[in-house]
């Protein structure tokens, strides 16, 4: 048997503490497929009394980074989490000292990643960080190795949990955003301040980090139209139904002619379609590959046990010695992406208008539609009989360029009296 | 830049020219990915002046296996197929001279897996076989490292797309098994003798191949229940749909106390589930983990891209430099499994029986249901009214042992006039 390989856990929050479980219970197939035990040696967290659900006295305790980093350690499972500080500070001071990284830190990482990737190499040290992106889904493996063949073409993925049960929630019970996301505060899945989870920014990190292994490009989270979940109502996703579709929130990159489109928004997909079925806290991931064709992978996202899987699942190829630059490529060879318009992009799309209802509305909002190219699928008007009582009307298009039905709508938003903004969402065929 | 990583390539027919295509057609990213070039050297098939679609001329030929394996080159992929013959010739040559073996070849594999495992690791080289399971989905990549943090509880997938496609046409149309599978060979979805998918031995050996790295176990293909499609009926389709489900043919293994239960039988699964919605030649592979609960991946099984794709990833991933054991840990720390026995396994099912319909025909199915402790969830009679007319008895069980049920069915067939054998399908809820 191969000596042991050491790790120093920082951070002994849910995830973190999950590590150490796992590496403690399923210690006997670990070391086996490791081909060597792996034990955790140091831990540095903040409050050594707390109740985590392991024994903590088994392992060395640091209280500062400098002790922790001093540990004689193969790699640190960085837990702790943030773009900058201590977590920062914790993953720059092991690779610089010649230690592997497995981090979760989605937020570190496409914000550093291009020059963290550079430091790793310079230190010859790996960066893992499955469980940043999807925990459950071993999608970074995917992408960095199983679909390293191919030229990929589009990248369309369910990230976030939170929105997506939201999301679920409302089309289930017909309740609106604002009652389910009190509901998921109260259990748990959503945060006291959900900005970062449902105004997209959560799925923007994630987007950005698998965005970077699929093209070869710099992790990049300013090229991006970021869209949230927060002014989808009930009524929307009654509508998609109605029309044949339910309503998720995707992070999107494609290779559209050679230039990268990247975005978060709310979409339509077809009912009856595999990612469609993709419900509640689940998160899903669709590439679309020259050769393989499309490849989806389902599974928890967020949570202790899926995302511990992910960081062990990182350790224990490090312990079997697998090396893969951070990206999929040497940090050198990551580019500067040539960021396309999403205004450029073709896409069928679903419009719903507020609008007072007078004779001659549906003409007006036809005639603008026709004169800036929008071709109209299928229309709804739904409501009230009474004039001048508001009603919803809601537009399928077929394929059209955005900027298009972006203009389209900034011109029936000028000549109708809408008593609130046009919604606007993309029709994505996953 | 390295030095180039030297293929040889036996076979090509769709798959070992798809290999050599993509190797031409993505050299770029391949290379950048690999951190070397990869490079075709020799290619051994049958029939120099075929039309593959690719230019053979640039690539040293050989006639005989023993040429072939003279080539000075790091990796054999193994693109003949077969468990015996050359197939078999060709890795073990490979292997035993120091030639890392890349496969597609499940029957191989399922048959001496073990062995060549144990060949390799005494020549100190690799077999990878992403391609021999599910070519779109990089399974193997997923359960050999992606998920190694945990252990399995349950494999549970849908292995071959021709079955599949078959199921979706009947379900879709209504047509019957006969008509459809015509249909398939027709247009290529089936071979013209469909013995290997339909009555479900090319899933057996793909479930064999995932059970051994799911549960560290040795490949085998004896301690199966093996059930194809061939029985199932239009009606069972239209039962299976009143009832909110569909069927799909599985390849399972679940971890039962301890010992294995590993079969391939066509089961229901409830419509709306992520799984049901996989319809037509598309795989899906559903893994339970102790840690990351579970993960579900969906993408093309077969044809010559998606394969291809596979075969060239784990061509990269050895020319990285990365080494895994064949079935996830040593040969030697591969077992035999505790089998158990599949009637012991505790689950809903579907039955239908074709009786003639006269008073008391329920009653007594009933009955004998009752004393063989099988409770009954659904029962639906349907056929015309006149007596002495077959009539389609379909009845859902609540849990039960299977060998209760199995019982209960022999005694009914011994009670009843039956005009057919009775159709037993388990209930999956994946």
């Amino acid at each position: 048997m191969s000596k042991p390989f050491r790790v120093a856990v920082a951070g002994l929050g849910t995830v973190g503490a999950g590590v150490v479980k796992i590496l403690e219970d399923n210690k006997d197939v670990i070391t086996k497929r490791a081909g060597r035990p792996v034990e955790v040696v140091g831990i540095m967290a903040r409050d050594k009394t707390k109740d985590r659900g392991i024994d903590v006295s088994k392992y060395k305790w640091s209280e500062t980074l400098e002790e922790f980093l001093n540990n004689d350690v193969d790699c640190v499972a960085e837990m702790i989490g943030g773009s900058e500080g201590i977590a920062k500070d914790c993953v720059e001071g092991a690779l610089s000292s010649g230690k592997h990284v497995v981090t979760a830190n989605k937020a570190l990482l496409a914000h550093h990643g291009a020059a963290l990737s550079a430091l790793a190499e310079t230190g010859k040290v790996q960066i893992n960080f499955e469980a940043a992106v999807g925990g459950g889904i071993p999608i970074i493996k995917s992408l960095r190795e199983g679909l390293a063949a191919n030229k990929i073409k589009s990248v369309i993925d369910i990230l976030n949990g939170t929105c997506n049960y939201i999301l679920t929630e409302m089309q289930q019970t017909g309740r609106d955003f604002a009652d389910v996301l009190k509901e998921a505060q109260e259990k748990g899945y959503a945060e006291a301040d959900p900005t970062f989870d449902v105004d997209g920014i959560d799925t923007a990190h994630k987007i950005a980090l698998l965005t970077s292994i699929a093209f070869g490009v710099k992790p990049d989270i300013d090229h991006m139209e970021i869209n949230g979940i927060r002014n989808i109502t009930a009524e929307d996703l009654v509508h998609a139904e109605e029309l044949g579709y339910k309503i998720k929130l995707f992070g999107i990159c494609k290779n559209i002619n050679g230039k990268l489109v990247k975005s978060v928004e709310p979409c339509l997909v077809p009912l009856g379609s595999t990612i469609s079925a993709v419900d509640g806290v689940l998160n899903a991931v669709n590439i679309e590959g020259d050769f393989v064709g499309t490849s989806l992978s389902v599974g928890f996202g967020a949570g202790q046990n899926a995302t511990a899987s992910a960081v062990v699942a990182d350790i224990i190829d490090l312990a079997r010695g697998n090396e893969i630059p951070t990206f999929g490529v040497p940090a050198n060879d990551l580019v500067d992406a040539d960021w396309g318009d999403v205004g450029d992009s073709v896409s069928r799309f679903y419009v719903r208008l507020v609008v007072v209802d007078k004779p001659g509305v549906l003409a007006e909002i036809s005639a603008i539609m026709r004169d800036n190219n929008v071709s109209m699928e299928a229309v709804l008007q739904r409501g009230e009989d009474d004039e001048n009582v508001p009603v919803s009307v809601v537009i399928t298009s077929h394929l059209v360029k955005q900027s298009n039905i972006v203009k389209a709508l900034d011109l029936i938003a000028q000549k109708q009296n809408l008593s609130e903004s046009p919604c606007l969402m993309r029709i994505e065929s996953v």
